[in-house]
């Protein structure tokens, strides 16, 4: 390995550019171990690609993904395009001696994201590395949440709520997307933003989810077609299509620990924008953080004196919290694509280290099997299904 | 029916001291077609209940509730005795001619709910009402709430979240109560606090649960037995005895109209203190009401000018708002016992008209009906089943 | 002294109404050592005089209140009509050997509240007692703010904030009242809000405002003329009026201690209904209150571990909290009026105890002496003017 | 000019930091009309200067100011140093005919801003442009607030509050700094923070301030030196030094139309750590933003239904917003650090189109102006002040 990390970006969406500002950002706001350098970006239209690359600042631009991830000067690939392709791209590339970040879902299938995790764990031992990007646990609050868990701040775990609420699709006119279709998306509320309250979920209590009942919900079955995209939705076209994922999910897990969890993914909660919370109640306190709030932590701590107790919101932004030694004196708020910049410090230094990132693929398969528990329960009459 | 309501309250405990507030703050504050007249308190034990006539101000108190029922110069019976009396209190009294308040659960089976149903149905065509006590459903900012959707606020529902969340059984040394024993309760978090998020469900909406999938969970199973009682609890004795309720409830319900709605009723939610919330999506708005900021109704209006939406924190303390005419100038703030006079002036105005006041045993039963199909679908492996 | 206080009420107004729920429900809340008794309420309208008796549950009504205090069987005045009459009837009153109850402001005008200051003092040598009625002392989260800071909570007070903030005038076209006319208002946002956020000042840091700068401001000079009175406003007549007092006053106090307060009252802060708001910092903490979200108080505690710091919102409807033993379970919220059947509790107390009850006249004169030098500041170009 | 902007920035602290983010995050969020690239960084110690070349990516390092503002290859000078060298730089750079971009406040006197002022109004005569940094202007939720007051949403403005609280000096033992001392700083709380609260009333209003009576105030005149810094602040070494500035300053100003605004800094506000507020009251509606919720803006709206009003959170994520377009789908939050970036896109299109950029050194002078006229006011018993 040379003394920069030269890194390949596969895709150039939404998710390119927020993994762009990670790289673009980490460098700066951190001492890293070793310096990652924008080196390619690739995507199948030269045109959007060189573009791309010109604008967010990659080096060089390429079409054949296949091609550059044989190449001798890369040291890590970061998959961002659609799920229904990592599975393809993340193996090669760990064939191949690469580094992956791969973004989440890990992939649309629990088969696929199996051989994805075996090909990790194979190729850890070669000391390569693999990493899926649930960026929200990398939120300062977040990472401060799950510390506060692991050190006792809140006890024995009694009951965790997790939910991500947005409400682009609450239109009823809103044009599909390739986000609404099964083949492309895999799922549809419950594996693009139920899959982060899945993961935190996991993330923040140590726990897995080892059983679910739940229930999948299309409320609009039939969009009009998309003409032109823009942000998550776009301007509808002619003709019209129809929805073949879910638009809500609701399920109730219990936790490896036997605690229960409910979950919901919704994109029909009107006006809550990207509400992504979580709560989790102990037998000494509580921890609340939702995203539309993203700097701040609820705490409740039932050690305080009676009489003196609620829940603290506790600005994360000071020099005492997580990843914040980077950044800017006491609250000067951080916004979302901050995760990705931790993600890539985080990333680099366990390469730097020698041992494995977190989350692995294993943990990305863990989510995978639970939103596949779900689709079953979902299937069966919300029967309780084994993850 | 003389000029004045002489109305006679069965029962002593914290439920008597609020609907004694109603009795004695209604007059005061509305402009009443009838005056209510705080006759006579019940209670088995003498002393105590002489002592409560005294403080809360019933002209005479009693320790015979059949022999009060009877009198002639009772017109109306308020029932705040425990949920397993209510049902024969309740159908004594419609059957001695007496118009009927019954704090609600209406009962703790629903063979007996039914039983106080048929007998509310016949007593209506007596002229004789019934009425059970979801006060909450007279808050302003509740009462608003409905007002809204049934005037098209939000449209369309698409889903609706309803909770409610204590934290008072957090302790696991929290000693016993009457609360926690199934035959006196006849459940735990479900009958006494899901119920009201139930009521506030269909109340709101004006929709049914038709059908239901969801878990009741007890936590704690184990606690020392009650020393002295004091407020929902009370100080630890000596030996321990068995929690044979529910501490936490969690289900899916579906709306007549086929939306979704899930719910949540528990004890163990460390840092909410009383924390009734329900939030209805519809494909035009949103709305959100939490009793810990009781007079604060959120309102999210998806017919504002884009860029302009999100929700809004309207203060229900205006003159134009429910209930308010008998109340202060605006942003002078209501309480939980509020609800209490509004319940007293429905009742008495319906009384005074001749119609039925809201919500009747029927919509009572309705709210048991649920809570008992939550109860069969937990002991059938969540399966969804018929209300 | 009877075994029971008998009290009179002088007015019938607003405040009487507030006033009547304190007399009714003080004894149905708390064990009070003597019992008052609803005895007599006096107004002006013989006809609308016997409405509220009726109404508020006065035993008697009359017209002549110089008669009523001078009765053998009447124990407490309560004076509850606008500030210019305030003087004559408390002076009268405790020189009838009664008990005073006086509403807030204590006048309108420094020489008379000094007069009734002394007459208190003069009283209180026979036993008489005399209390002005700032009763958000008496709400329990303003109570506990105040125990807070005199158990050292927040440390050493470095500077405060105080502001009553309204918007019932902020419409050019709501018409005059009395309390835009200086001759019977004493002055506008200044005495009647204005004042509320100084003795709060005073009585939570337990501090005097010891010299002010400050600027009042005539915002809308000219209003129509009031056909019908509702609520503080009331509908346009015809014809038009001159505004002869402030509707904004802004000015800053240096406190006894030396630290430096700054303050605000105004009725043209459209959005904000009744936001009383304060808010200490100490050298150790902080604490924050506002009217608008009544039973929280916001406590930042830097003693609080380092990365745990921030508000906390205590929910003050807790057994452990001031006053809460006479209401009920925890986060059963309050409301307003609470804190006058809290001001019943603190008097009836008083008087059994032989102590003198707060705020004193003395109290009630010092804010008044705030008042005054905030006026002749204003007159003088805002420069620092001595209390 | 050449295609590119060639930009050197003279200064390496934390500002500097920061300005370098908007630098590298600009060209990829936006379409510049031109390409900014970061040249030469420039700061007195070698060693530290090359450093943060290295890290926040300056393609060259110098510590000769003068020098690289005579280079040919220069087009852009960012000023990113303490105040008492703006001057000096800023004249010298505008004469070199390079466009200047100066972080605020823009001089420590009055003298020395009008200085700059002048020389900005003839370099403009030249076609070189100068802009002063207040970014906090170009929060997508501030520049919101300005675009709806001058659209009319909330009507006449009646009032305005200004304050900017911290509380990084409530510890008595925090250690001196520069921004502690007058030579260097200029002053306290009121430049180094009240200087954003009164351009973010004269950006949002379109108003000036005029005239003011206000106080300034050292809590805390004598602190340990300082040992090493870290963000604001620092650890104590040994001795003890003077604080020769403000802690804490509070002001009333009268605006150009009439309206009286209040005003405060301080560095006390125990619990706040970077409370910038400002809140706006019309007659037909207000506006509330604090950077403590960066992405909200709150809007009182007095056209909605009565009984539907009250403060609206927008989450200013939208793509309808102001410089929204740049980044993420609805809901994804911004941080302190994207006004850098929105800085650096005003200020090459305005380079790009030939025109002024916002705000100009005059209305950094006029900032300058009511700092000045507020420590005259202070000096003089808080008497009104002309600005």
């Amino acid at each position: 390995m040379s003394a920069q990390l030269r890194v390949a970006m596969i895709g150039h969406g939404f998710m390119g550019a927020a993994h762009s500002v990670g790289w673009r950002q980490a460098p700066a706001a951190f001492d890293l171990p070793i310096h990652p350098r924008m080196s390619v970006i690739v995507g199948r239209d030269a045109e959007k690609t060189a573009s791309a690359a010109d604008r967010w600042g990659w080096a060089e631009h390429a079409t054949d993904w296949r091609a550059v991830i044989e190449r001798d000067d890369i040291d890590v690939v970061d998959i961002v395009t659609p799920g229904d392709t990592h599975s393809e791209i993340a193996i090669a590339a760990l064939a191949a001696g690469k580094h992956v970040l791969c973004e989440k879902p890990l992939a649309n299938s629990v088969a696929e994201a199996e051989a994805m995790a075996d090909a990790a764990r194979d190729a850890a031992t070669r000391g390569i590395r693999a990493m899926v990007g649930f960026t929200y646990r990398r939120v300062p609050a977040v990472t401060l949440m799950r510390d506060m868990i692991a050190s006792g701040s809140i006890g024995s775990i009694r009951q965790v709520h997790a939910s991500y609420r947005q409400d682009w699709l609450a239109d009823a006119d809103a044009p599909m997307t390739w986000r609404l279709d099964k083949d492309r998306a895999g799922s549809g509320a419950l594996g693009d933003i139920g899959a982060h309250a899945i993961d935190l979920t996991q993330f923040v209590t140590g726990l897995g989810v080892a059983e679910v009942s739940g229930v999948l919900e299309t409320i609009v079955h039939e969009r009009p077609l998309l003409g032109e995209s823009s942000g998550l939705g776009g301007t509808a076209g002619t003709g019209r299509g129809r929805v073949t994922v879910d638009d809500l999910a609701l399920f109730t897990g219990r936790l490896s620990s036997g605690a229960l969890a409910s979950f919901e993914a919704t994109r029909f909660a009107t006006g809550r924008k990207n509400a992504l919370e979580i709560e989790v109640s102990g037998d000494a306190g509580a921890l609340h953080w939702n995203l539309e709030d993203l700097n701040a932590l609820q705490f409740d701590d039932e050690s305080a004196e009676p009489g003196r107790r609620g829940f603290t919101r506790i600005l994360v932004t000071e020099p005492e919290h997580p990843y914040l030694s980077g950044w800017w004196p006491a609250g000067h708020m951080l916004g979302y694509e901050h995760g990705f910049s931790h993600q890539v410090k985080d990333l680099v230094e366990a390469i730097s280290a020698g041992s494995d990132p977190h989350p692995t693929f294993a943990e990305g398969l863990s989510v995978q099997r639970v939103l596949d528990a779900v689709e079953r329960s979902s299937a069966a009459g919300s029967t309780w299904t084994t993850v």
